[in-house]
């Protein structure tokens, strides 16, 4: 029975990182809440044909599908004969929060706010391959701003996040920031066809592993407008590094002549509306192809990774009421923000272990533990063992700060000797 | 596109009474947590055969089950030549969170506390007829005891889950009391045959809702040991009613002659070590068949059915490792339980609505609501629409107690006219 384990590619939580979590879940749903938005929920499971119209993206092909009940031989010749498994699945668990998100707009449009900022922060599952950091079953928190057409709504998304990381003591943290528009506007300047861009799009966006050369290598074999290629090379030998400097001058200065001026004074105008570090980069892509203005993403100088990121997709969430809806959208990586986050959090807390003899009435024993905790002190018993020391440093390893022993004479809370752990011994 | 909605008996949580689940579920962490248990999460997929071992009763048969990835034709047809699902799935959605802790366990135990003390508050999955307050996704809420054979075990659960009722204000609850010995030495007393006993205690069960003289008639007509049925009538028609008095004396007097004493003294000492409110139910008998000792639920006046209860359940926890392990567990009716909390114990905080002119500067704007936010008030923006009166409504419905105006001339924070809402025009 030496395996028995939770399913493949997903995690139990011990004691002390399950606190962690909750650690970190309380201080994002606190600034959030703080910030004006409104947390909501949906089920994990959505309706499969939802799931599965195309909102989704290369997700909806990794996704769990909910067998349906009460299927018998008939229906599963049929989809045997068929080769569609889609007659017998009905329901799915939800790989993303925004398809379900999409849906519960169109369900509940009339009892929301017109300016809708909503919080999520909630489990999604995937059948993908597990591997290192990569789980079939991980936490994503979403917070969007429905009906705002403006860029107030990127504003809030970002300085909301930025406090976020803040509260959460994830210092060092700059905002990559583009615009869907500026690139479509670059790689017209360029001279790329607009039937090319996805292609292209797909090869500037691994700029950071392949570098310029890389890129470029990688155009010509796609076999792109050559000329389009000659002048983006170009570009990328001139283009000069990140500035302090967050204005229209600035991000202008690292763009190809004719790009939209409206598009890089609205860039601007988020710049000097918040107090988050912004840096302009013309480079930066994000995958998603549903994005249809700004687009950010949350970069620490340690990691080779995003913290988090997002942007605006107009088209999405009115999709399932059959309407445009504006919309932008910011996700933090909770999976990876968790593990930067202080070891224990909660270590700043009470807590005390009451080590007792057996002999101990349990009427007393209770009515001791009943007293401690009533003054706020988090109180664990344990029953004395012969190895006294290994009884204090298990209750040390389960973040329990101070012990005293209780015996029979034992009168009260006052009566204790409390000593502090790690310290003993 | 009228039917856009959250699967078939599943709900989606409006901002109002998510912020009341968050509330409930932050009381019920913070004070198990302080009484010394420590929360643990288990991913909500388990392995269709671990799910379906045995340990999980009826629910097993209502559990969501997930298609299996890349299944073919030829195990189609074979399923439906077998008419077997079960090659059709290898994972499930968890129907109770006792099979899950019962696998975290046989997993984790060298990792755990000799005595291990575990909360575990998440949703699980039935596919049962939806109906009125019945959910096919709902949230338990569970403690479990694991490692302790002695009663400190049960008076723990009561005593941190007494206090966690009163921490929600929820007040005027009893836990009724008994044992699954008592109920087996009072079947025998009355002279039932061992193999009748199931039967009778379904009978039994239904006490409550058809009264002494319907389970009598119900068990005449099942044909268990006649002379059995005349002791338990006899019985019944003598039970005297509850007494305030909670001890072995009171106890053995509510029981035929004849029943265990060490049993009766270990619920009386039970009794006399917590400050809950005890009452002792000779015919409470708890559905589940895996109970061993003391089992218990908790009563309100108000209500006709339990808030919650548990018991010892010696034998299961252990399954997975193939030995026996102590346990007691209590659960919360989570689902009843946020239906009797104050409709908004968040009202309590500050939140404030800034109604801001079109003409107001973006940067500005955002400056004052961070102000705002920093000194720990809620704060939302809302464009001034037409009718103020309706902005004013909405605002006070989405639980804001107080708005202020901000135009093109506000300085700051300070400068705020703060009116409280609802008071207000």
């Amino acid at each position: 029975m030496a395996t028995v384990s939770a399913p493949r590619g997903m995690r139990d939580f011990l004691p002390a990182e399950k606190a962690r979590r909750e650690h970190a879940l309380s201080v994002i749903r606190r600034v959030y809440r703080r910030f004006g938005f409104d947390e909501i929920e949906t089920p994990v499971l959505e309706n499969y044909d939802r799931l599965h119209s195309g909102l989704g993206g290369d997700n909806e092909k990794i996704s769990f599908n909910v067998l349906k009940r009460g299927i018998g031989a008939e229906e599963l010749r049929a989809a045997a004969e068929s080769d569609d498994l889609s007659s017998l699945t009905d329901l799915g668990l939800r790989f993303d929060l925004t398809v379900p998100l999409a849906r519960y707009y169109a369900t509940h449009r009339a009892e929301l706010p017109s300016v809708f900022r909503s919080v999520q922060i909630a489990p999604v599952w995937r059948a993908e391959r597990p591997q290192k950091g990569r789980y079939r079953q991980f936490v994503q928190s979403d917070i969007d701003i429905i009906g705002e057409a403006g860029i107030l709504a990127e504003i809030e998304l970002i300085g909301a996040t930025t406090e976020v990381l803040r509260e959460l003591g994830i210092t060092g943290t700059r905002v990559r920031i583009n615009d869907r528009r500026l690139i479509t506007g670059m790689l017209e300047a360029f001279g790329f066809a607009p039937e090319e861009f996805s292609g292209v799009l797909i090869t500037i966006d691994k700029l950071d592993k392949i570098a310029a050369a890389g890129v470029i290598a990688e155009l010509r074999e796609r076999g792109v407008t050559a000329a389009a290629i000659d002048a983006l090379a170009v570009f990328l030998e001139t283009e000069h590094a990140d500035t302090a400097e967050f204005s229209a001058e600035s991000i202008a200065a690292r763009l190809p002549a004719g790009v939209d001026p409206e598009v890089i004074a609205e860039l601007a105008q988020i710049g000097a509306s918040t107090e988050s570090d912004l840096v302009f980069d013309p480079f930066l892509v994000r995958g998603m192809g549903y994005y249809t203005g700004p687009i950010f993403e949350i970069e620490h100088a340690d990691f080779g990774y995003a913290l988090g990121g997002g942007g605006r997709y107009d088209g999405m969430i009115g999709r399932f009421l059959g309407q445009e809806v504006p919309a932008v959208g910011f996700s933090i990586g909770f999976e990876r923000i968790v593990d930067l986050i202080e070891a224990d959090a909660a270590s700043a807390e009470e807590s005390l272990v009451l080590i007792y003899d057996r002999n101990v009435d349990p009427a007393a024993l209770i009515a001791l533990k009943n007293e401690v905790a009533a003054s706020g002190t988090r109180v664990r018993l344990d029953k004395r063992a012969k190895n006294f020391r290994a009884v204090l440093e298990r209750a040390a390893e389960a973040g329990y700060t101070a012990y005293a022993t209780v015996s029979a004479e034992t009168s009260g809370a006052s009566d204790l000797d409390v000593k502090p752990l790690g310290a003993a011994e």
